[in-house]
């Protein structure tokens, strides 16, 4: 087997460019697609060409849905008093998995960082505080990851909102449901024990 | 977000089926791929297309090809008096990889067990007994796993091929190359022992 001119070895270098797949993983994927493929791998081709081709970011909120307003900041039914702003698609899947806000959100697209030279500009943070101004919000929440750069950028959006009528909340740090004490880092225990709270 | 409607989620649920891939390493996964979408996603999505619609088992050997024939089968410059028996596709690759043998394969598609009712009728025996009797081979090497299931298929299809005017041998069993002793098992270091050589 020529394998550098065989089309699955194409395939396979290609799959193991995705995160969480290497060569290893991905030559296992592509001949367990190869022995499924009308159910799974011609499928999977068109429904990736399907979203490739109609996914798009929502152009008031930056999540991936088709058509120019995606699906949450369409939903009347949803609270468009809360904004809860957060860095990736990613983050907003994982609120709305969970069900834990029923308002509307802003994606970041990326947390500040003076090394990787992501400024406020490139995370287009005034049309933020233009939509948060004329939005008529009475809470913007900071829902960024509890990392340097993601506190960082926090703080200096909580900064460029200061001064409008609308709260600005963070969520609150503490021990994870289901997590046990002697694992947990000296930050978050401190941080726990401060906002202890009545039983 | 209406989940369970959207593409993207039917997407990912799809991706999550491979092996090696979760719902969340499949959704990670999705967004690295819409990011790219030009670069990477329409071509993945075409190149597994072309790849389900024109690879299929070499009719001689199993090996996956375009054509009939693969390209192993076909190169006239291997050694056709020697014959590599294999349990899968990713075998035949790990060896093609290595370059540790120049002559045919022949892949079983899996190996006898009781339990999953692998018969040697599934694995289609009496076929390579066939091959191996008009082949005009010296040798048939079976490079089966060293498990219970590898060497009980190993064993089943020496004494098939018993009689026949070639040797029939196996894969050394031994220390693995880089491998410190003291993490390797009874069963590998009696082997290695057993089978010890001048230096």
């Amino acid at each position: 087997m020529n394998a550098s001119k065989n089309p699955i070895e194409a395939l396979i270098r290609r799959m193991a460019r995705m995160p969480g797949l290497g060569p290893r993983s991905a030559r296992r994927a592509v001949l367990h697609l190869l022995h499924h493929r009308d159910q799974q791998m011609l499928p999977l081709a068109e429904e990736m060409q399907m979203v490739a081709r109609t996914m798009r970011p929502c152009s008031q909120c930056g999540n991936l849905d088709m058509g120019a307003l995606c699906a949450i900041c369409q939903d009347t039914s949803r609270d468009a008093t809360r904004l809860c702003i957060v860095e990736t698609v990613a983050d907003l899947w994982v609120l709305e998995r969970a069900g834990v806000f029923g308002g509307r959100y802003q994606i970041l697209g990326g947390l500040l960082s003076a090394i990787d030279g992501i400024t406020p500009e490139s995370l287009r943070v005034d049309a933020l505080v233009a939509r948060v101004r004329n939005g008529g919000f009475v809470e913007v929440i900071l829902a960024l990851s509890a990392t340097v750069d993601g506190q960082a950028t926090a703080h200096y959006i909580a900064d460029r909102l200061d001064g409008m009528p609308c709260s600005i909340t963070r969520l609150a740090h503490g021990v994870p449901v289901g997590g046990a004490l002697d694992y947990l880092d000296d930050g978050t225990l401190a941080q726990a024990m401060k906002a202890r709270q009545k039983l």
